[in-house]
């Protein structure tokens, strides 16, 4: 996957230890939780409500609800706080659970575009974590558009072979 | 992937909250960055030199030194210390990680039939601790030969339909 990171550094100028900073200082002790949920609660009511209907479409099997949950409890989780996401469902696996959403480069860039929108929307971030996260956050949007068309596409050159 | 879950416990007897129980207490503080450096070298000697060949042949192509090194961080990371493993690799990914490999059941079982060894190997491990990492061990061997085997398994249906 040595690759996919030096593509990614390529397409956001991001090294993966800036994408990683959020591990330099503790988010979730930081910030605290209550921020958390506000955030990606800004964040998918943005998305569920998006005029881009292709980029809605993406989300038409999930409830707001769910969505919320998953996503702020891989985030605490993720930025130092308690295992809320595995105690619930297991590993992360990122890529193999987005498997299913059609994750192009073109939903990367309009999912991180709510998601900075949102994080401008939550007082509570300062701008030191509002960079941390974006940074994070843009790796891990193409890291997943990447792997999961790469992925797609390695299921298609298989089937090419049989 | 609720199927997955409810899959793996099936096959172990294991539901995720037992498998995660790693993360109610903090096994790094506990057991110290020497006992994971000292864990991954016996189990990766043991499986270098496994006299089953089919199994010491899935790792052909790594060396000794970085398997070592990319599951020492990786159990670090995930079992409460730094995260030395993002900092270097970027995300987990387990499945997308493991998809070169050939995981099949069987597989698991060899691995973690040598981790049980390794793990008793390492005084420093007491009996709690090692009964958290096996149950994590375990539902983790289980969800990545099931997740892999899945993936492919897809990318061969997916061929049938073109």
């Amino acid at each position: 996957m040595r690759d996919i990171d030096d593509l990614i550094e390529k397409k956001t100028g991001l090294s993966i230890e800036e994408a990683m900073s959020i591990d330099d200082t503790n988010l979730y002790k930081k910030l605290g939780e209550e921020t958390f949920w506000k955030l990606s609660t800004i964040f998918y009511t943005k998305v569920f409500n998006d005029e881009e209907l292709w980029f809605r479409n993406i989300f038409k099997n999930r409830s707001l609800e769910d969505a919320i949950q998953n996503q702020v409890e891989f985030f605490i989780q993720r930025m130092g706080g308690p295992s809320y996401f595995s105690h619930r469902k297991g590993h992360p696996a990122l890529i193999a659970r987005h498997m299913d959403f059609n994750m192009k480069e073109k939903a990367a860039e309009r999912w991180l575009y709510h998601m900075k929108e949102a994080l401008s929307e939550v007082p509570a971030i300062d701008e030191d974590s509002k960079k941390r996260m974006m940074n994070y956050f843009t790796h891990t949007a193409y890291f997943l558009s990447i792997g999961v068309t790469g992925q797609q596409e390695a299921r298609r050159n298989e089937s090419g072979n049989l």
